[in-house]
């Protein structure tokens, strides 16, 4: 199959340091390069792929400090659309931005959408383009949309490259706790501190702080840094993040927000840690309650979860991500739905050639739709609805 | 004639405070509807009008500290097409967002370019749309782009709505300079302190600080806020802009950066308030040097400025402004360039049909071509490209 990989621009594929989007782009593009497909990435000039790497601004621009990156991805989608004669199918991971682009298009486009789904904006957005080809990374992911006509291919949850993390038996003495990402309201670092505090264990933090989220930060979470037991390391590589991580006791996740799936989750279980969590969006798909960590309504049950958590089976963790949540596992997961897709992209092509040759009548001369007679399709039946 | 106008989301229409873009698709909205036009406004749904108000966000997303607007914008530019049929043409004020929902658009797009377009990613965009339809505010505008081939209709410098300024022929004594609209490097707000301090004059400073220029303005400007002679107002809207314009010896512009207009510039003159602007973008295209300001290199020379800026006619800035420079001006380069769309879209339209009935043969019944043959086109030669 040729496929095109449109990943956004604001970071590198993979990420240099934080990225879900794009770090989930890279499994799959090298997943699906080692399957034999034909890919090519369109990215940032510093991605590293064993595709065909079409370059689309000169570096990642949130690290490059530039606000530009819009009018690099207007650029690129308009590149992409303009080669499309070069793929079957053109698999798009930037929001919304993408659909004018598909809409018009001889190939079809399955769009990922990587973030929430639930704001009005976003709700709005998605009830303009009923017809685009959406896959969600958890069903919970779906649920604000429920109500609108949507056209889901299939929920693909995202997974990771095993080989990048090494899951460890036994967390370091002293123990620690561990909260990763990003700084934000939504993702409870405060919270993560004083579960910590209570608990009496020490906390790392690895996380970025975006500057939308700066005077929230100074206020709320920076001044926190200064308490005994709580260590800010700022952002971390993925090499320093996997060692980070295969040493806690635990992944506190006490997020306050519909996430839409949590790639340090899967990371923390693929290290052997178990993660404490709060049940608020894909949670429940991505943890095994009791199995895989803890997922917890409130703060005193995160608490308790942190006094429980050396129950878990730290082997158990590693091997609920080998199954679900491998890069392996996603990439069959797309495969089906480009499959899928093709297949009724080329259906409907045919039938409706076919019906234009029954409105046009037979004898006109240079039809297109003649060959396509020859093509058993019950165009007695209404077919383009099939 | 039906005019769809396309605000971006980001300020009401007209803004409460900051919003050049906005405020001058106010004006022009308030005069096309003064003359007649059947004008259809999407914009913020708080927007105030004279025209058809598609309301397609709750609120201005900057007010509302929200940073969902590419999601409601997107969803606005899909319904601002699906209703083409009820417009004659499409006047879009939303960068190149618009581009590629006015690519497959059966009725005409203008884009009138608001920002910096000098950038590699702005170039990289604009080389991508070759086709569409592009409306400068100013000459300078377009220097970086000058070797792209794009389709300009046209300069159509920015106009204010002269009635929301008063011109003040003796500024306020003690005297006072002011330096107006958003405290970031390209805008030179350390250099309008240092200079309004050699010049020995207090300096008023009413601006905005983004987000994005938090930092940079702590580390650098705010500390200077508490110097003596430097009072910061935050903020102003429209009235006590024009209070403080009004009031004021000179309006400080020690840009440095391709501004593409600089609306201050033009409302500072509307007030009888002469500008010392630095040579910078199109600074030399909105005044006239030593009639309405000054045009400096250095620091220097603005400093000697400030000394001579008593020797401006306070009447001519006004002047200035009420020739080249109001709404009215405005709206009559935007109607001569609507007109001249909607006659090029026609005649296209006309010839397309004409050549295809040529091809097609004048014998096949029902051929849409066959009605146009009446036209009297000169079909022998090539009028596709006229």
């Amino acid at each position: 199959m040729r496929i095109a990989q449109v990943a956004p621009l604001a970071e590198r594929v993979p990420p240099v340091r934080y990225g879900g989007t794009e770090r989930v782009v890279h499994a799959l593009t090298e997943e699906l390069v080692g399957r034999g497909h034909e890919v090519t990435l369109f990215a940032s000039g510093d991605s590293l792929t064993s595709a065909r790497l079409r370059p689309m601004a000169p570096t990642s621009r949130r690290l490059a400090g530039a606000s530009d990156g819009l009018f690099f991805e207007i650029a690129m989608l308009d590149e992409v659309y303009a080669l499309s004669a070069e793929f079957d199918l053109i698999h798009a991971h930037v929001d919304g931005l993408a659909f004018p682009f598909a809409r018009h298009a001889e190939i079809p486009t399955v769009h990922t959408m990587h973030g929430r789904l639930d704001l009005p904006a976003q709700l709005r957005m998605l009830a303009r383009f009923p017809e685009q080809r959406l896959v969600s990374i958890s069903s919970a992911q779906r649920v604000a949309s429920r109500h609108l006509p949507l056209n889901w291919m299939g929920t693909v949850h995202n997974g990771i490259r095993l080989q990048h993390f090494t899951a460890n038996l036994t967390p370091s003495d002293p123990p620690y706790l561990v909260f990763l990402g990003r700084i934000s309201p939504e993702k409870g670092p405060v919270e993560a501190i004083e579960i910590a505090q209570r608990a009496g264990i020490p906390l790392k933090i690895a996380a970025k702080i975006d500057r939308v989220d700066r005077d929230w930060a100074e206020q709320n979470v920076i001044p926190l840094f200064d308490l005994p037991g709580v260590d800010y390391i700022g952002e971390v590589d993925e090499q320093e993040k996997a060692t980070l991580l295969s040493g806690a006791l635990a992944l506190l996740f006490p997020i306050d927000w519909p996430e839409p799936f949590g790639m340090t989750m899967i990371e923390s279980m693929a290290s052997g840690t178990p993660v404490i969590a709060r049940r608020r969006g894909s949670v429940r798909e991505v943890l095994v309650e009791g199995v895989t960590g803890f997922i917890c309504d409130t703060d005193d049950e995160m608490v308790e979860a942190v006094r429980h958590v050396r129950e878990i089976d730290r082997a158990r963790c590693r091997q609920h991500v080998e199954q679900y949540f491998s890069a392996e596992t996603m990439t069959t997961g797309y495969e089906a739905i480009y499959e899928r897709v093709l297949r009724d992209h080329a259906l409907r092509a045919t039938t409706d050639e076919v019906i234009a040759g029954l409105r046009d009548g037979p004898d006109i001369a240079n039809s297109r739709a003649l060959p396509s007679l020859e093509i058993p399709i019950p165009i007695e039946t209404p077919v383009v609805e099939s």
